[in-house]
């Protein structure tokens, strides 16, 4: 082994993680690092939430349901036994340790340790070596403070302010409700609407959700004016639970074309007799109840999100075995820029362009979305059109680098509304941590490069105004 | 407030500015600072220069007719009266002032801030604060020093040896023709030919501009071969006013197919009957229309530029209020690169393919050009297909770093014919010290990474030729 | 000049070339730079090897057959004369140096240096000045010491534990049968089956190469099963000298549709007749065969490489005076992502997906290459698919960053099965060294940022595995 006394201590997540200059210190440790947060977009069940949940094991809490460690694990020739399937927890968190030491760089590895420390006390690296006395220590933690472990006790740690969760708009949103009702809650839980199944008209099971739509709203759907009147009541009562986010899931965005309500009309009636609808007629479909919901977000002053290009269930033979979400999706490689361009116009000629986030799989985009939402904006608010948060598989420090320059290139950083976790997890509060540091250290080198002058009031604001601030006036929180 | 007394004192937009290593500050203030520039592509008015028209107040001159400065107001929030609309100068400025202060990583921040420094005499930062000091303390400049803050006295500071304008065949070039005439004016004023009215045959307005073509060359055009000795007689003209530089701008290249020229006249014929003709047609049109034209240019030793990828006029409703190259213009996401290639080929099959510079707005296809433009290098000019400056949307720092190493990784650096400012204004020219210092931090870094040797004499060779010397042998300046 | 006394002196392509902490030069020092080579995927002549040929000068090794070099060559402008002509070997190598010089940044530069550096003890650099010294010290070793300069003395300097050369199926391999037999040479040479003449049934010559395979195999090929009955005898042939790794190249992945056997054994029957197949047959022989080889290499436990993405031949002109491979390929830009994940699940649904390793030619499909592998790893190896390294023209810093960096962003770094040289040239083994030094800076910089704890037994381990150990594993060699 080498001498390595000349290698200066620099010590390992430590709280300068991430940030190589004395600005971004300051920024990070002055203004940034204290700040509550506003989690607009995720998957945490709010269920989950009121019950205020506890948790057996390490395992239960990081294995229970993320794709993006069974992914890793795959990755590393671990059977299927200690993913998804029997094998003991204990065993499946060793399993995990073994491929975590070997998967540097990775945002996973950096989570998982920011996690490990913020919520466990443990500083060290979790490997093949340390995996027992991390699977003791943590275990061990949750069985003996299980109030501050569980469920709320974990959002009361992490100083969260407002979370939006992701609902469908058949939910009767009861568990909002009993949240909200529950003055020893000091979080707000708000929901969020999602229609995609209302909207993707060509996926299985369309007719049923239908029906579905027709029991919960009361409104028997048998034309395009009547699911409007269901989607209406259903606003409504979303409305009233707190809700000003929606979200449209795509894989592509649906392609400007000539249409009447009379075609989506006629679209949505073959879907409803149990006839299949083509590609082009669910295209005007689409299009005629993006246009029409848009219309409505707007009149609420509601921010709408797009999510799109990702490519499902790639993994045939996996999906018949384990079903969806289980690590089987990727990137969608095709360009939806026109199709992004034209979408918006259209919005925007009809008078129905809301505040709009955009998010696209595809890190290629980046140039192409600052550019086109940069021909949207207007005075109704500040960066009215954003560029969402890097998604998902671009969730990582490089990912993130390259969206906050993209934005700052093309348009105004210090208008970002700022992250989000979309996690399934109580503990991806870290993920604001991760960013705000990616943040602070960006700014922190702009001010190096001389390309910003060091003004720490007007940082300091910026840096907030990122982190929690934007994120505030932006939603109407 | 934090204590700062541990950061050191790096000066905003100081005089090593973006350059980060001893090489890097040898190179720039040794090499690069002091040489003239060669404008190879603006869109400044050659009336304007020879008038040597005067700013009212610095609203006149930033924000008068720059659709980059306009985009971040509207981004920022501000109502349009304060971008295009009748708000008064300096409420104007003072929102632009507002806006820059959060466009932190923005190249219209250094950008602006290199002007303030180098015209206006202003070391410190433009933001809501200073506002009101900066609007005096220019104002103040442009009415104290007229003369030295003319057009021409701009030009003069600027050291400017050559500049060329882009100019439509049918323009009689008297501007150019007086601006040759005036002993006092000691840049070269050249102009450029832009002949994409003549060549995009789809849009409105083509059968009118013929007409004005046959006008200025009186010659009935009714044929193809009408049409080239047409613009013949107009590249003769051209040439005589000093050009020697042409500018092909489209949205997708044409795409090469079999065609005849009878069919192609065929074409000409349909539009000049004012049919419309099809989507195939106009793309046979223009490739006879672009051969015939680079054969033409081969013969004069004339320099070919492609633009392509922008996808313009995006926002239809703003369009119908105020009109084209008002800020609503996005990068077009389609590849073009087998377009590329068939292009290149098909010109260098007949012969006719000129020294030519390819800019894309994608920056998804710097590696695409990189290579095709690889294939068709010879021993007629030095890097004669050359790979233009990062344009446009890429125009910032992290854009013209990624051009440049692209570049670098698969070709010959050392003979890029460097930067152009593409403005319509005359306080652009700082643009090409922005380049010159990024290009001397690039070189800098080969060198601090062992991956150059430290040679003065070469390196300070190599930076003078991207900045100055390969512009002026390969336009023949 | 500048005075340049306050410039450190940083050797150039010193011993610490591209290795920027302290970090790094451990890991280098202490474990990478010592191993054995691995070159499982390079275009060496394995008759050049059991000949043991010698060079005459640095031209013949340099010039002779490298169209990296063509290509700068014609981009500084040089006549072909002295690139694939008839210039003298003297005049060809000063007109390559006088290019060098100019090349700052470009992998060929830094190649170059480190071949001279260590085959040749030159330290220096080679630019217009030294040309002629580095010519007859070069010369010099190349005559003075045949031995060590040799192609087995060279391998053997190089620490070569294993070469994979690319070979056809119709080929008898004797060549790597008598290096087998030869005692004297330690590095195992191994041929690897690169059935692409077997596969792209549309390009000319294909009813030729089937006759040869006839010939070769003893069996008449008039149907699929026949084809495949003299493709399993070819396979036993290559399984017998010891290949273990399968090479297809294509330049659009084939595209997943629906078919059976009989269409493609009724489309082999019509290339056979003399037909022209359509693309639509192409694309069902290619999916037919391809499933078959797949299938046969899942069997054999053997790996399964797929290069896609170029574009060829692109300068016709130059094709048909000099023919293909010198110099006038290029990045395919279109995207094959959704083709690559109906692909590798077709095989993955039929049992037939073996270990496979991904090269796009296209550097914008990294992410997207490494999401889709994602969802096809399973517990047959570590990292069963693999994203291959930097592939051609993305062979440089660069490049051969932005793959790793994916590759941990999105997968699990330590179980990459590293580097190959892909080079026609007994001298390209430095890319290994190359290779080596890029990544364990990178290790180094994680460990730096704070994001890896500095573990050097673990950090070791990994960096040994990337280095040696993993391809080792993968291949079973």
């Amino acid at each position: 082994m080498t001498d390595t006394s000349k290698i200066q201590d620099i010590k390992f997540m430590g709280d300068d993680f991430l940030l190589n200059s004395e600005y971004a210190k300051i920024l990070y440790h002055g203004y940034a690092e204290k700040l509550p947060i506003i989690d607009y977009h995720c998957h945490i069940n709010p269920k989950e939430i009121y019950d205020n949940i506890r948790f057996e094991n390490i395992t239960k809490v990081w294995l229970g349901g993320d794709h993006y460690k069974w992914r890793l694990l795959r990755a590393n020739g671990v059977e299927e036994k200690y993913v998804t399937g029997n094998g003991s927890d204990h065993d499946k968190f060793i399993k995990f340790a073994e491929t975590l030491e070997r998967c540097i760089g990775n945002p996973v590895h950096q989570w998982s340790h920011l996690e490990l420390k913020k919520y466990f006390g443990f500083k060290g690296s979790l490997n093949s070596e340390t995996a027992e006395e991390v699977w003791n220590l943590c275990n061990e933690k949750l069985q003996k403070e299980p109030e501050k472990m569980s469920a709320r006790g974990i959002i009361e740690q992490s100083n969260v302010d407002v979370v939006c969760t992701t609902d469908d708009p058949v939910d009767s949103l009861e568990w909002h409700e009993k949240i909200a009702q529950d003055a020893t809650m000091k979080t707000r839980v708000y929901p969020a609407w999602r229609p995609d199944k209302a909207v993707n008209i060509e996926l299985d099971g369309f007719k049923e959700y239908i029906g579905k739509l027709e029991k919960v709203s009361g409104i028997k759907i048998d034309s395009l004016e009547e699911l409007f009147k269901a989607l209406d009541k259903r606003l409504e009562h979303f409305k009233e639970h707190g809700c000003s986010v929606a979200d449209h899931g795509l894989t592509d965005l649906p392609e400007r074309c000539d249409f009447t309500l009379q075609d989506a009309d006629a679209v949505l009636k073959k879907a409803l007799s149990g006839a299949k609808v083509s590609d082009h007629e669910a295209n005007i479909y689409k299009l005629a109840v993006t246009d029409y919901l848009a219309g409505k977000y707007t009149e609420m002053n509601w921010v709408l999100q797009f999510h799109y290009g990702c490519k499902r269930n790639n993994n045939r033979k996996m999906f018949a075995a384990i079903g969806p979400d289980t690590g089987y999706d990727a990137i969608l490689g095709s360009d939806n820029g026109a199709r992004l361009a034209e979408l918006l116009d259209m919005l925007a000629s009809n008078d129905r362009l809301p505040k709009t986030i955009l998010y696209s799989l595809n890190p290629n985009d980046n140039a192409v979305i600052e550019t086109i939402m940069g021909c949207f904006q207007d005075s109704s608010a500040r960066s009215k059109i954003q560029h969402g948060s890097a998604w998902w598989f671009n969730d990582n420090r490089d990912g993130m680098e390259a969206h906050l320059k993209s934005l700052a290139n093309e348009g105004v950083l210090g208008n970002f509304v700022g992250m989000l976790t979309d996690s399934r997890s109580f503990l991806s509060y870290t993920r604001h941590e991760y960013f705000r540091r990616i943040l602070c250290n960006l700014i922190g080198n702009f001010v190096q490069n001389g390309e910003y002058e060091w003004n720490e009031k007007i940082l300091g604001r910026i840096v907030s105004d990122i982190s929690y601030n934007n994120a505030k006036e932006y939603f109407g929180f």
